[in-house]
């Protein structure tokens, strides 16, 4: 076990202060693990219970470690984040503190995906694995001569998928986008982390969409970014809002989630799109568009995206194969004015040189096959059966406790609890009879609401796990 | 175009800082840009030349413009690395200030290759094309059924490459590494970023070889770390100068390349290896080991890693197959403590969400390939033969006019001008002859040293590109 050196230079007490830092930085401490209380620690090391009350503070002092009475002193949990402490404005990410403890919500869903346990998954916001074309890359794959160069490629993406890419949201989304106007990312992850890293400074506020996943990425924690809410009616946003936020608080950028809004599944009313566009324009805000799921639409479509209707390059817009094909895929795009896509693609070689042309190759040919058309077709009607038999689950078990409007596309369905019951004890239960769900807290809701992804588990699945939540609901009632 | 409005509550000086802002955040005027002289501005936007004068001083004064006499008023050149406005020691991050300067020769020398003209590229550092495995994973991809699950996978990595990593690091490279200890990642780049961002604070300061890549690599300014460089004789670094660099500077983390060493080709001594570790665990540094040619060997075998010899975790391995397969493929992997390789996938979610599945099946399989054997082989007298002809050649040309240290293995060749000639007069003529090349100064050595890639040029280029290399040196020294 380690000792301090008393023949050295260094002062015990900062010896000590550099173990621990260390034992932190390497991970042998995660956060929020719990460190020995002072006299314990002074008899390990046989020093003088003062030189570790010495210790403790200076670690306390540079946001290492916290005290509270009654726990103990433990490893701060705010500091494993990305760039944690760089981010001068590190606590001032969030409007009210609302958003820090919904995290312990996503950490413990993920915990229950990783034990490997049979749950009933409505958590997670991916495709069931039978809904991703895995026969039509498999065929590609085999069929398909790969004949790429190999070397460092375009930062901005590998050319044939920027044309394709081009060309979908020309045919699908009534887009005008070049390929020069396109940088393709791993993901609508990566695409809203180069806007947040790179065109956005800490301390910054932005306006997204309440309830929101813009509350769930601690991506935009890390960024030290101020979120500030847009309430949302059933046609989505107000432009009113957004220039009542710049006003209070000089919003640098709106983030929307136009179509089947997650979590509500809202479709933003299309001559409100005209509105907030002008709005933008006139204030000078650039929108983020993030659309992942304008072609999973069950019924209907949506409007044209506002992108579609930009003239100005006020628009970044953000969208991915992952809700659509596969979210493995990890392919993903933006369409901005070309000075953008220029510096995010420098930008991005500092972290990960560019993507791999393998799935860039796949992706190229996944867009531009025959097979695309039939793809899509299938997903949404698999989409509309799932949906539908979540709906009717609902209704039959529990008509008069819950409340949802039908989403007409994407692959949530926000529900209201008619008597909300606190979202941790209704999550535990959940865990406890086998189904998991992520509480609308998450998204920055009030207590009472669930978000359930129904194109995740299988459709066998999906009446067995509306029982086990109406179980679990009733029990937390029941203050079980 | 745009103008201040006069009828708005802000004031007309601050309107025009945020018009500029917003038109430098989106990259319409990139770093270096020229901004209209004050006297020019006030005129176009109809107002007092006084109020320009007073946003100016604003803009100035956050760091996003600056003036000199002579040339104006430009956009900083400094504001468009990653996260740069969120480092607090951004303008801290090199020692004696030797860094910047240096970062234009390598966009010079990207902005040559990406103009299409035909250059002899002694300057980037990957492999050419027909010495990447090309054939092997067009027969793998068309071969393998490709059956895995498409969904988000595990955040470190794809199970069965991290056990093929794994066998090939212990088969190859003497290491015990269990799967739980490798990390995946997109590459050296990404492991460097992870490190650099999660494991280090604005302000730290590290230790890197000197001259090394270190110097050139703009994401270590970005994290905004501090450099200290550690001299190196024909044995590599020696332990002596880490524990002075820690005394006087706390350095708290050792970067080395102890294989090959990129630019010198430097070998590190065995017995130093010993030596190193044992002095950084005594001062409790970790050392980061980036390991890309340990198996690009020509002449012998390189020494077992310092990772080998590690018994306390004090090692983080980073390799990856940019080297020795393909910089395409984006695949790479780091070696650490199971609690740093969990705290840095998480890290990475907030990223991209984790790397595709396709490159990580592909080198999967390539890896376990009975193929690789031979591969390997093909390229290590590949680059024996570019070598020697690279070697050859320069001797012809400029026996008397250069010196140099035969590489026993890598990819890069190190070489001293005998009467040193300005780095940036010699790249602009190396540049009209029509050969690139990358002076010392980038690596932060003295001027007088150039690094040639002999991996990239074909082998019917390597003695035209010497002979106009030689042309370039001659004309510099005339002064031309």
């Amino acid at each position: 076990m380690w000792k301090p050196d008393r023949e050295a230079d260094k002062p015990i007490y900062r010896q000590i202060v550099e173990q621990i830092e260390r034992r932190i930085a390497l991970g042998e401490l995660p956060p929020g693990s719990a460190l020995p209380s002072e006299r314990k620690l002074a008899e390990q090391l046989g020093v003088n219970r003062s030189t570790i009350v010495q210790a403790y503070e200076e670690l306390r002092a540079s946001g290492l470690i916290e005290s509270r009475t009654g726990s103990g002193t433990r490893v701060c949990r705010n500091k494993w984040g990305l760039v944690p402490r760089s981010a001068p404005n590190w606590n001032a990410y969030v409007e009210g503190g609302t958003f820090l403890p919904n995290l312990p919500f996503l950490r413990r869903i993920r915990d229950s995906i990783r034990s490997g346990e049979p749950f009933v998954n409505f958590a997670s916001g991916e495709l069931a694995a039978d809904l991703s074309p895995n026969d039509v890359i498999r065929r590609l794959m085999a069929e398909q001569p790969f004949q790429e160069p190999l070397g460092y490629g375009d930062p901005a993406g590998y050319a044939p998928l920027r044309a394709a890419i081009a060309s979908f949201l020309q045919e699908r989304r009534g887009m005008v986008a070049t390929d020069e106007s396109i940088l393709v990312t791993s993901g609508s992850q990566q695409s809203l982390y180069l806007i947040a890293q790179c065109l956005l400074s800490p301390g910054d506020a932005i306006a997204v969409e309440n309830p929101s996943y813009g509350y769930s990425l601690p991506m935009f924690q890390s960024a030290g970014l101020r979120l500030f809410g847009l309430p949302q009616d059933e046609r989505g946003v107000k432009p009113d809002d957004i220039e009542a936020l710049y006003r209070r608080h000089r919003i640098r950028m709106v983030f929307l989630n136009p179509n089947y809004q997650n979590p509500t599944g809202i479709v933003l009313d299309p001559s409100r799109r005209l509105e907030l566009l002008a709005c933008c324009e006139r204030l000078g805000i650039p929108i983020v568009e993030d659309d992942p799921f304008g072609l999973t639409s069950i019924d209907g479509y949506p409007p044209p995206p506002l992108k579609a209707l930009d003239r100005n390059g006020t628009v970044l817009y953000v969208g991915s194969l992952s809700k659509i094909a596969a979210s493995g895929f990890r392919i993903g795009w933006m369409v901005a004015p070309h000075s953008v896509v220029r510096r995010l693609a420098d930008a991005r070689q500092q972290m990960d040189f560019g993507l791999s042309v393998f799935p860039q190759w796949i992706a190229a040919h996944f867009l531009n096959s025959r097979e695309l058309e039939y793809h899509l077709a299938r997903l949404r009607d698999s989409l509309r059966l799932r949906r539908n038999l979540l709906a009717e689950a609902l209704r039959d078990e529990l008509a008069d406790e819950i409340g949802f409007d039908l989403p007409a596309g994407g692959l949530n369905l926000w529900c209201s609890v008619n008597e909300p019951v606190h979202d941790y004890a209704l999550l535990e239960n959940g865990i406890k009879n086998g189904v998991l769900f992520v509480p609308g807290s998450v998204y920055g809701s009030d207590s009472g609401f669930v978000r359930f992804t129904y194109a995740k588990p299988a459709v066998e699945e999906i009446g067995p796990g509306v029982r086990k939540f109406a179980a679990a609901l009733r029990q937390t009632r029941a203050g079980r």
